[in-house]
């Protein structure tokens, strides 16, 4: 199951430590001129070592497209591309050979496939999500000509949060911290904090919020394929992540009707809108014109720089400490990726709808 | 996109206020005794009517079973259903036609297609979600075959909440209370408060906890068909489900790796095992053994019985005040839909996980 | 897998013996008017016991909408249907529950799924194929509006035959004989080829041709979604049916380049186009604008008024003879049904084409 | 619509003079050694340049593994791969931008997508199927372990043909000869023939007959998803395919069932069988344990080494004349694309029917 769409489709393939990560994305509309640098700039927000807050890996994660483009404008045929897997270590996993790393993937393949690729985790590594940035950058090419914007931000570190819910901040302001905040001093808390905890070994979850702009109504395809629905399946396979929701989701189960409920006027042109927007921009599974937003909630990374205990594929008791490179938090690094599924969906979700409306 | 699954499939039919509902169930393994009783009664679980909390409408809900079983033994073919819509007042929604609610799906539809059948949310309707119950069913007769077991319950309506992750507790109990909730105390605080916001004319929302026992490790399929990101468009797509997490969800996004992750040990015997539960069940997408527990978030139904300001479809403004019939609260009768739901994923992803394992 | 298309969909169940078969129609364009006499016109000419040619069984056929319709017109929600079985002697086939029919579906349903319903051919009945006239008929609404008419005859039974290939026939007089011929004098031919046959208790197989026009240029979606690949799809999914060729087919199979290639020039307007069309309408999977034709061969019908050799599903040797009411040749009734899956697939094509073109 | 598959899928990419071509092959079962030398026999097999029968090109065609096989053992995980484009030379290419050859694709796509890689057919080249052979050759390995094998020979070139149906031929002969006809006899007419066509600057059309030996009953998944209607969309998607047919097929279609129909008996063990093979293997859609076998037609290659008149992008009549390596006859290199998409229909089938069998 490693392709993801309807009539946009991405396939992904690779391990962190095999020679190449990389897929293919299927159903791109034809005469998209590609923007090279915007792609490469989507890889460089995902990569390893963009500051002190994230790993010091340093891969060059340089994109290499094999079809589907020709002249500079994509075809509508597929898009093949690999990005080579230049930082390899592999003798640094030989330990984990025989070891399950706790909360890793390490048992669950184990036990599932009968074997696995032990180093970095493998398939399982989140070195699988560039491939997601790739397919998202393309979705948001074609979602660009239409005025629909994608964007995220880090909304909570342990703690730490912005408003729970979308507020009013200045999306411009995201990309100008480490941390991805939109609030710059919000953002010096969470570096804060996430320097602290690095500091002790540790790690720290977090929220991601999403917010894209621009949206015609009629988005989502009642019953099974809710706008919401398609959103939460793609933000609850990023790695790491263990929850969603939108519009003003857990807070708003809490609350009554006559608060939740968004009225319906005119807006300034006399169009019939919603006086609200506690929805989040989706009412009966399909979009209504206004923003959308949503959560995503990650869980701590796994990987610590402590001792932990743990137990050998034979069952031995043993320890496991891991070393060197690895993100204290995803946050910052998992704003692109949350970007890179929600454009892929919005896109999917676009061109279906335009296939049968106004037939 | 009225079909859900890949080899375990239902396809849902039918507005509240046509002639019939229904769908179609592919997929369902042969050789399984059909268990009417047990189906009968998960739709008088999801029926209006059962208590004072719920809406008084008496709807029969008899499925008709209309093929892929013989001799009361399924037979690997399509299994064709339909509930008939007996306690229809179409006139009643007369005055719905030019009108939009307040948080319905009325306007999104009128704009996506150009015409709705406005009869009490026709394809919106949460009469819908029978057909899924039909189909859950169904998927709990071959569960259980194999020890797997689904369970829900309510655990949050408005700020009443049972701790919001997996507590222990004794989910014998959760049928005895008309809220569908484990704690009995608890319940009857949750009864309360729906009977007060009910005589306001109000509604609230609240969350339901689904709990998946007996599992094998290696359901799930990444890097899509993690089972968490099945599990989250299954309940996303329900009416009204705004949010969805498992494990330690959002609670567990704000705490550190250290007191999230889950550590291997050994079981008493002697196989390896996680001691602690906190990535509830599923790791790297697949499952691990342990049980699944997750949370969906449901908003205020929107129905509420005072009046709304409101626009018609020719933009004059306008209120809307619903009379009648109408649940304050979703939450219990939204338990055995959750359950349905959970039960289709999971025996389509034990089909998958079959189709390959020890090949 | 009884679910037929990705954007119009079609899902089938029912066996011949059971209360009803039916069907859900997904991804049908709203707004489109419902021609139900045309529909009910598609009912019959699928209907055994139309002519002497044809099974003398009287089936009502009658078609019950239970969704996806309002006032008359498509929603766009998906279309539920049934008809109910009413010429039902399940006791006629009790001598069949432990038989194996040849060149039936008996033995490989039983061994597959472990058991079978014996009436009739249950599931593996060509009953199934009602639905599928539905499904034609409504997608024949839709490609209506735009121009593009499906037709199918009977164009060989037995070694009577038309040009093998595409030539210049009325279509207008297919429907003027009972064995659906559009040349009267080779119609008369098969007639009388069909009656002798009967007599002598045998069955004859034949071809049908289908023929497609007024496609725009550009349906098919290369390289797994050729146009010519659907089709076939579609065709072989028929039962009875066990080859498939479009173009020139087979035919051209045994030619050179040199006469099978299709020049380019001009039409009279100036526009480029084609100036034969050996390659039957479509060119690298993608319709070129010019008609589409192709052919299916059906195999005899199995079921023979004579004694034949066969065993118990014990093993034992017995021997099945049929008797009563059963089609010598399946060419007639079969013309609709492949119109029907042809509508589907073109109309399908249309809405994935529709979908990405200038975008 | 790049996937093909539903358990066991590939995804192809790649032009014929972009960098490289290329896939990623989903749902290999884990634990499956993978044989090399048999994978770069497949690749050799479809490579131009192995005879004077066939392009003089000589491409490497050296696939690249880049993920999903761990110590030489499949993992489960998705199995990437690219071939370079190495012997490019697309100036050779620059007269066909403006110009449409006849009988190829260059027309449709420009239509459909409004701009093409025009180089060698870009997309549209048979180069294409390379990765389908990549796709094959895995799930030949996995068949292997079963018993099930795929083979296919060239059975007709021109009109010098095999019996049309599966006659006693010797499998093994097939690799001796340039044509892969297992008659060596047959084989040297057919040289000779496309030898003198290949003088003459024509080409000449054929079929391939395909025979799947070792399979258990029950593979199939009516109704849409009939092995025949299976087999029949994975030929047809075949570059220059026109027509499929399998068991007795279309001279079937010319038959009476008291001929055509298998009766059933007791094979030697005493288990029950059909006495002849006129169905292919194949009853009701599901394999019957008997070979399948098949026929694919191919229309002539359309490039011909002698001036054919043609018109420009602009709408300028011209000529156009192919020179250098090309084809006169597809039929050898094709043998092994046969195989190649057999043996992934045969594999996904597999793996679906292990999904529910014996629940």
């Amino acid at each position: 199951m490693n392709t993801f769409g309807t009539l946009f489709r991405l396939t992904t393939f690779g391990e962190s430590h095999g020679p190449a990560v990389g897929g293919v994305i299927d159903g791109m509309p034809s005469g998209i001129p590609v923007d090279l640098p915007m792609l490469q700039q989507e890889m460089a927000r995902r990569r390893p070592g963009q500051s002190a807050l994230t790993t010091a890996r340093a891969e060059a994660d340089q994109v290499e497209l094999l079809s589907g483009i020709f002249e500079g404008v994509t075809t509508g045929c597929p898009i093949g591309f690999i990005v080579h897997n230049s930082d390899q270590h592999s003798s640094d996993y030989e330990s984990l050979r025989h070891l399950y790393r706790p909360s890793h993937a390490d048992f669950t393949y184990q036990q599932k496939y009968g074997l696995r690729d032990h180093r970095g985790g493998g398939r399982s590594s989140a070195r699988e999500t560039l491939s997601r940035c790739v397919g998202g950058a393309f979705a948001k090419m074609a979602l660009s000509r239409r005025g629909i914007a994608i964007h995220a931000y880090t909304s909570q570190v342990g703690s730490i949060a912005l408003e729970p819910y979308r507020g009013q901040y200045n999306l411009n302001l995201t990309e100008t911290n480490p941390v991805r905040c939109p609030d710059p001093d919000i953002a010096l808390q969470m570096e804060e904090l996430i320097r602290r905890v690095k500091a002790e070994g540790d790690t720290i979850g977090g929220t991601i919020t999403g917010v894209i702009t621009g949206l015609p109504v009629g988005l989502g395809e009642p019953v099974f394929g809710r706008l919401g629905a398609s959103l939460a399946a793609a933000m609850m396979s990023i790695n790491a992540a263990k929850g969603f929701d939108y519009g003003q989701g857990f807070l708003g189960s809490t609350q009554r009707g006559s608060k939740q409920n968004d009225a319906f006027g005119l807006d300034e042109a006399g169009n019939v809108t919603t006086l609200s927007n506690n929805s989040g921009g989706i009412q009966g599974g399909i979009s209504n014109g206004h923003e959308i937003y949503f959560r995503v909630a990650f869980k701590p990374v796994a990987t610590l720089l402590r001792p932990q205990p743990t137990v050998t594929t034979d069952g031995s008791e043993t320890t496991f400490s891991a070393h060197g490179r690895h993100d204290p938090c995803v946050l910052p690094r998992a704003v692109p990726i949350v970007e890179a599924m929600a454009a892929m969906v919005i896109l999917d979700h676009y061109l279906i709808n335009r296939a049968s409306t106004d037939f």
